[in-house]
């Protein structure tokens, strides 16, 4: 058995860590990944510090088979991505033509010409491959195993679209749910010596709360979409409750 | 200057990689730290994996003043977060007379008993002190600089407001912000000549997209508010644009 591609997400932006901004992006990019099998394995966020977002990158491009990273590619002063990249990588900095391309279109497109600023983000570290994404004319790039995309949640989902095709893939990971109403402890001894018997399996206990009551989505995992449906089914013979809806999962 | 105390924050949870559930406790625990001065610098997402989490929480407590974990504190056998902590530090686990005495009294006063499950719950590192909250009995812990707790937000919340009035504090971040309606680029180099001159303070630019159109909201955080302040007015002058209200930030 092959194992499946390892990736890595590091998500570059102070306005995660201050708290002002909710993270969106986790999330979107487990989604994409889980059906190519490729398994999401850690997630960093990191200060938009240059020292910060080389050193933990250097640490994930040598870790994983895969590295994305989110955050910092705009025109601003505080975008410092791309060159944080090209310093991780050694490799020189400077303006693409192909990207200013891009850029000068969607410029054109709107009766305007490109700016300074704008102008910023077409430098691409050498040896990149851009990312284009239809929401904005902007792209990100692909240096080595690392994906540079954009944090504004839009785009980078268009970005992980345009992605998700180049990518290695490996065995789809799927999953099934039990809903149970009573607490974690009423059946953990019986949850334990299904686990210890599926042990092909991932199964994890996720207690939550909603519509003003308590209760538990236990959920199967794996690579054998058969081996999970035989694990929910005796998850129901031992534990009770019923089919979880995954998409209405908390 | 004394400097602020930095500290990073350690989410343990399958279920956020594997895209099931969209994380909640960073933004939490950041608006929590901020007002303390606590200088939330990196967080690092790891699965339910005994040396992923040995590993992570032994790089983040060297490196850190503070570490804060979430996570894989409950009843079931996918909760192995005490004993990886224990593994980590290099101390034995077992189970706590004051921690089992918390989840006895929550579950007499159900009319219940403690099953083994729920005992589970009372295992602790060997010198760990217990962080008490009022959501749910079960207990986290502190051992040296690291504070475990639970991942339900619910009580994650509890858990860190019980914590906050126990930690070293600094010299809080104050922020303040302006929206502009125009694209990033048209204003970035003016932006940049006011991050240079105000370079105390961290001054970020941040698109988004709400109602149906696009706008900007550039942020100045620092640790003195009339400097904050002064970087507000200079913003408006030069930039335009009105005050923006954090509390509606998207």
């Amino acid at each position: 058995v092959v194992p499946n591609p390892r990736a890595a997400f590091l998500v570059i932006g102070d306005e995660i860590l201050s708290g002002r901004t909710r993270e969106a992006n986790v999330q979107v990019l487990a989604q994409a990944l889980g059906p190519i099998g490729v398994d999401l394995t850690e997630v960093r966020v990191v200060r938009d510090d240059t020292a910060a977002i080389v050193s933990a990158l250097n640490s994930l491009r040598a870790t994983y088979d895969l590295v994305f990273t989110s955050g910092g590619v705009g025109p601003t002063h505080d975008d410092i991505t791309a060159d944080s990249v090209a310093a991780a990588f050694g490799v020189p900095i400077g303006l693409r033509e192909d990207a200013r391309a891009l850029l000068e279109q969607a410029a054109a497109a709107r009766g305007m010409t490109l700016n300074e600023g704008q102008l910023r983000m077409a430098r691409i570290p050498q040896g990149a491959a851009l990312i284009e994404n239809a929401v904005s004319a902007a792209p990100g790039f692909r240096i080595g195993n690392v994906h540079v995309m954009a944090g504004v949640p839009m785009i980078f989902e268009a970005m992980v679209a345009a992605v998700v095709p180049t990518l290695p893939t490996g065995t789809p990971v799927v999953s099934a749910s039990i809903v149970v109403g009573r607490g974690e402890g009423s059946f953990a001894a019986d949850l334990a010596g299904i686990a210890a018997e599926f042990s092909d399996l991932a199964i994890g206990s996720y207690p939550f709360h909603r519509n003003g009551r308590f209760a538990v989505e236990i959920v199967a995992r794996g690579t054998d979409g058969a081996r999970v449906e035989e694990g929910v089914v005796r998850l129901l013979d031992v534990i009770g409750g019923e089919r979880g809806v995954p998409a209405a999962a908390p």
